[in-house]
């Protein structure tokens, strides 16, 4: 299988437990349910939940073990995505090419299902951790660590810390540090707390876990510089969003404070640091390997 | 102690506990900090906790050991109300006789400053339970069922589901069912869970805990009812909110459906099976007894 073909079975199962794990559409009140589910499955490319299996993938652990925390991480990705949109915050229509949540359902569910997918994530953490935990009572322990670390990475340290100063700085001119500083926050702490996640609950050594970890934080890295080109030189078809939006709020971004030239440098450079974390992984890895070179020349 | 004494001392140890697990009003980004704190130091009866600590105290526990879940309790009931104060749903410009958290910090720093308070609610049972676990590792296990509760208890099945019907029930005429439903999961399914989580983490027996459940889903309903005879008899000053609010709304609530008498008599009713519920506990359940009492004769 090829990366594509491997990212969609991934995909797929990660489709199939956030189906599981997800109440039914038309469970009462049938409109909530409906609007998380709506969100969920708009066709996303699902990186955290597929970070979290090619961690365990490549610490040699178990793929069911993961599932459930990877649809978690899914469903805190897109409640995020869900608040943002919302008018009070960047007010946006679209997302991946279909209305958003609050354009369909209204602005007063679309708050609700964010914060009901929150919720059912934690929820879902708590279910698996006891199931896991009746099949060895000391796994409980490490599912309480991981929903630490999952709180930790989405609160006021970690992603909506991110989202805070992002929304603080717009018209502002900012530098270097607090860019990185809202990079490393609204994007990047959920996908370093994916690695950790897999490579936690797959068994994973100490050493690897340090290395996923370090691999996570320059491919969020990596992640946003890409994205930050792809808002001047996307395709608007293929990105499923308009271009230029950034330029358009007068937002700084890799491009616009290191020039096109200097942003591409820098995604190659965070590129080769991802993969030079994952040196003393084997064949395991490989997804985690191919997924780096991807962002480099991903179109959406 | 008196009833008042005896809640304002647990309040004031739930306070501590809250100052102690959020964090600091100027950690960057100060101003989600800030607005956090903002609200759950608004001066609320801090039921919730009190329930916790009252339940815990009723099974013979530790009250140490419940603290942090008090907190976390009460984290999850103000980002409830922040989010429900805002404008796309109730927008409320008051509550608790100060502006809501929307009207200091803005619409969008309100909206993440209850992401916040859900998410650490979870990251601080999450690392309370890892500090019990090392105490003793069984315990591990007790706290992912603490969390699996207090999702499902916030959730679509819980809390935001009342919120929904409730939501979708405005301007319409219901019936006593669709009532019920709504109080029983907006504002008893936390009440009901806050007792759960004490007599669970107090190390309650299974006969206790189903008492203290009892009680809870009693009490929550005495607590709804009189909640709507002060929304028509109450006293502004004492609410700290304006008074006929349902009735402008056209909101169906227990007075309008059974009378005023006829909802005086439900209270007491559930104030009775409240306390007969409690009838196997000794003095150890003397608060939770004068809080059932306390209700049919609340101000605010």
């Amino acid at each position: 299988m090829n990366l594509k073909e491997e990212m969609k079975a991934m995909s797929q199962q990660v489709d199939a437990a956030l189906a599981q794990w997800l109440p039914d559409s038309d469970v009462f009140p049938a409109v909530i349910h409906d609007a998380m589910r709506y969100s969920v499955f708009a066709g996303g490319k699902k990186l955290r939940p597929v970070l979290v299996l090619a961690a365990c993938h490549a610490v040699g652990g178990v793929q069911e073990e993961v599932l459930p925390a990877a649809a978690a991480l899914e469903m805190i990705h897109t409640y995020s995505l869900i608040h943002d949109d919302l008018p009070a915050m960047d007010d946006d229509d679209l997302r991946r090419g279909r209305p958003t949540n609050h354009k369909v359902y209204g602005e007063a569910v679309a708050v609700l299902a964010g914060d009901a997918l929150l919720t059912r994530a934690f929820g879902v953490l708590a279910e698996a951790g006891m199931a896991s935990a009746r099949r060895d009572p000391a796994r409980a322990a490490l599912y309480l660590q991981v929903a630490q670390e999952v709180a930790e990475a989405s609160g006021t340290l970690g992603m909506i810390g991110g989202q805070v100063v992002d929304m603080e700085s717009e018209d502002k001119q900012i530098d270097m540090e607090i860019m990185e500083y809202i990079h490393r926050h609204k994007t990047g702490a959920l996908i370093r707390v994916s690695l950790r996640v897999g490579a936690l609950l797959g068994g994973g050594s100490a050493e690897q876990l340090a290395a996923l970890t370090t691999y996570g934080e320059h491919l969020g890295l990596a992640f946003q510089i890409t994205d930050d080109l792809l808002d001047i030189q996307g395709d608007e078809a293929k990105l499923g969003k308009p271009v230029g939006s950034d330029e358009k709020n007068q937002k700084s971004t890799y491009p616009s404070l290191l020039g096109i030239d200097g942003a591409r440098q820098a995604a190659e450079q965070a590129m080769a640091d991802a993969l030079a974390a994952l040196e003393s992984f084997d064949e395991g890895a490989q997804v985690l390997r191919e997924l780096a070179r991807y962002l480099l020349v991903r179109e959406n």
